[in-house]
């Protein structure tokens, strides 16, 4: 194996490791000896990544859109956003660490000090989300009504909620079919009736587009570490 | 002032200033010398009412529902829980520390071991919330397709990540506006259109609602400590 590679394939087992923990016990009460531990490497090749906890959890909390991969486009839009936001709820549902982690760091409070930049994730899904919806008007699927920024905004808060109300209730157990749900009555309000027939909101397509999406970037696509 | 309403400002004075610390730094950070220096009250005081910082927190958490007043019953139930909705945002964004407290408690995830039941103010909101919508759906309210629990699970998550992405956004500071939308959203897909129409969701009506519920239940009320 090439340097880079080694080194590449290192920096992800500690990044995962931390996101794993930060998952399970939160910014505050994870340690670097646990996230060593977990990764395997030794202390020297995780300070060579990561100089610091904090460091770690930037990584975490910035790679945060990376970590859906990226699904086949589809003729509808709207259908490309659903199947985004399904296979989150699919990658939070089967316990992806990458995924949990990084969500966990942006929803939790954590210290005024603690430094973590949450709005970084936030502000990345609504503008992506913001995109993806203008250019769905540009293209006639949404009624002439729809404020796109307020929609962007109002679907990433929302599905925030949701995954946060699915944890506590059901460790995410019913996290698909509450998506589904939630979708559904959201885009009845802002999808054009012709568009609204055509998607498919059912609670079980996160882990078809999941499969979908790996194969499609087989070989050059990073694999994924769950799911 | 006789023994017993001492008694009851006594624990209400330190369940606040509990709440603050909590929505400060969380619960694993706060310390009962905090919320102790903050409620003004001896140590024998705080510890005849409450045994632990984890009795504090449940305290915090059970009372959640109750820290919202209740609101004037109105002709339309939906206006009912669109004004409750609306009076919990307005809480919130003037930095209430009773709902703050008690909603960070519910969000951050805490460790495995902490004890804390979330899940009983969320039970408690989709309860509350499946109630109102089936009696508005009894009423002709509601649209005839709609699934009233699966609604309320849907209103309770939707408003809990909205307010957690105003929080890390604006501190706030924008959620009675991201309320509205989200609100005008979610009732276009359940309320029936003559119904719709009569609903009042202007952004700034929780502040109105809030001062109208605490007139209506002075003197009786408890009177509020922030708003």
């Amino acid at each position: 194996m090439a340097l880079q590679e080694r080194a590449v394939r290192t920096r992800r087992a500690v990044l995962v490791a931390a996101a794993a923990v930060f998952a399970e016990v939160g910014y505050e009460a994870a340690t670097i000896a646990e996230i060593l531990a977990r990764a395997g490497v030794t202390k020297g090749a995780l300070y060579f990544h990561f100089s610091s906890k904090e460091e770690l959890a930037q990584a975490v909390l910035a790679g945060q859109l990376e970590t859906v991969p990226a699904v086949p486009a589809r003729e509808l839009l709207l259908q490309q956003g659903l199947d985004e936001a399904f296979v989150l709820a699919h990658l939070l549902s089967v316990g992806d660490p990458l995924v949990q982690g990084s969500i966990r760091l942006t929803v939790d409070q954590g210290a005024p000090t603690d430094g973590l930049d949450r709005r970084a994730p936030m502000s990345g899904w609504i503008a992506h989300n913001a995109d993806l919806l203008g250019r769905a008007k540009e293209r006639g699927e949404l009624l002439p009504h729809v404020d796109v920024a307020a929609a962007a905004r109002m679907f990433v808060g929302a599905f925030t909620g949701v995954q946060v109300l699915s944890k506590i209730m059901t460790g995410h157990a019913d996290l698909p079919e509450r998506v589904a749900d939630l979708q559904r009555h959201l885009l009845a309000g802002v999808a054009v009736p012709a568009v609204l027939l055509q998607l498919d909101t059912a609670a079980d397509r996160g882990a078809r587009v999941y499969e979908e999406a790996v194969k499609a970037s087989w070989p050059t696509g990073q694999p994924r570490v769950a799911g």
